[in-house]
């Protein structure tokens, strides 16, 4: 039933999708500190959150680089290889965009958090977890086929709706907000959360390419 | 006298080649829209036009979402396949660009309208023209190569004259602007609009990638 | 001992590897200018230099063309050609970003140099003399697999440097600057440089991309 490809990704070579699924724990961790990090009303709150992000970034490169390793020492084709490398590299996106919105509010220091920021890391912390859901389909990925397409368009959704809070929100501060710093600021924290958003719906994409090629 | 992987972008499998020439039409399309909505002076018309070139722009992304589909259920190799889908990817990246520009002429609603924007927007549209007549050559590859690579090279230029336009402006907007969010509206639609042009050079790379790989 | 992949970037076929270390070369320039050209006062040596870096940028293309055509007129497969192309491309976006830094040096023409602008440039100069070396290793990938893959980790911990440095001096100017525009300015400086330097660990990536698959 299975094809020589798709056996990549079942039990014979558990330890990519292993890998996987805890890169994408790890960045449902940093999303959820980074929606507690947007809460805070001091820098030194702000650069705490920013500190235990960080380590979490760092986390999830030393499992990329396991990946990598993993990769180097097994025996599978390049091709193969590289979509797991690919999903790899996307899915440490994700959090490099996590970590870099925490890092904006910490070192940008928002005098007012725009309640637009609170719904996109909401949105944020609800793709890593459809994301999530997606790495966990993938050794089973021909019978999941359907619901794996699902979480797809779910990610597409998620960034369009992603699209709508960020223009609304950057219409209403550049209309409003006279103060060209802290228009600035909001405007940076807006924008670094909405392409984490971006980044979640191209982790979406590579799961989207998977499944043309092997499911 | 074709190789099996040339065989792709011809009669037998004719449908790739005409969803990407939809791609491109309507990239044309949302392209002059922008020409229109960059001359206009109120929100409201601004609002209207964006609202017009994101219909555009969900358009492109039905047609990608059909390439897609149509790649996942015919029996070609995944290696062709990701050749289709980069540039089905990268061209839609070019309609994405387009709205940005069109949605910060909205959310921002700069107060002038600055020559150079005017200029980098005519650029936009010799470019997506150029990459219509490019993708309208794909089903006769060999014969066309010359005239290909031409249009490749044509792209390179036109973004080369686009960074001296963005430069330009950059430049006198920086020594004359005193009020700071004008200056950022400005700053901002000139360079969403020069990295439109960016995304129109990569369609080139990836049309220089299809001649280096099967003509 | 080679496999017939490896064999790409061995004597056989020399001039790949003579290509991209002339466009090494020419980045070890170009980010030599740059540590110049932030160290002028006036807007006219600022613009010189811009010119002379552009100039460089212009001959890494006139060079990333030519691996193109070789790359176009040679019997090897498509996969090795995309390697090197890969590379090829990345080690462009180098130039290119040294060419954006001092294009914002330039256009901007900001009143103060923040110490960090200083200290970033310092780290792209370290890193494309550790790129050249790794591109230097790339004829005797396997004897000195060990030794790349070292240079693969410097690239990286040398991106992470830069990001303190960046959040560092972040930090500083938006609590200390009160104008707007001079702090817009410098924070695209630091900015550009910062990405800078993700560029050039992306290449690292693609180096350890090449180590994955062929050492």
């Amino acid at each position: 039933m299975q094809n020589s490809i798709l056996s990549r990704f079942t039990p014979k070579e558990p330890k990519f999708v292993d890998l996987l699924k805890q890169v994408s724990a790890i960045s449902i961790e940093a999303a959820s500190l980074l929606g507690e990090a947007l809460k805070t009303k001091t820098q030194e709150e702000r650069l705490d959150y920013f500190h235990k992000i960080k380590d979490k970034e760092h986390e999830a490169d030393v499992i990329a680089n396991q990946i990598f390793e993993a990769l180097e020492s097994c025996f599978i084709t390049p091709f193969d290889r590289e979509d797991i490398s690919e999903l790899s590299n996307r899915l440490d996106d994700v959090v490099d965009y996590i970590n870099g919105s925490s890092k904006r509010m910490a070192i940008y220091n928002p005098y007012k958090v725009h309640p637009a920021i609170i719904k996109l890391s909401d949105l944020v912390i609800a793709g890593v977890r459809a994301i999530d859901k997606g790495i966990n389909m993938l050794a089973t990925l021909r019978s999941d086929k359907k619901a794996l397409k699902e979480i797809v368009n779910s990610l597409h959704a998620l960034e369009n709706d992603a699209d709508e809070v960020y223009e609304m929100a950057i219409r209403e501060v550049f209309a409003q907000e006279k103060n060209a710093i802290e228009l600035m600021k909001t405007k940076e924290l807006l924008s670094e959360l909405e392409k984490t958003t971006d980044a979640i719906e191209h982790v979406g994409k590579i799961l989207k390419t998977i499944i043309v090629k092997y499911a």
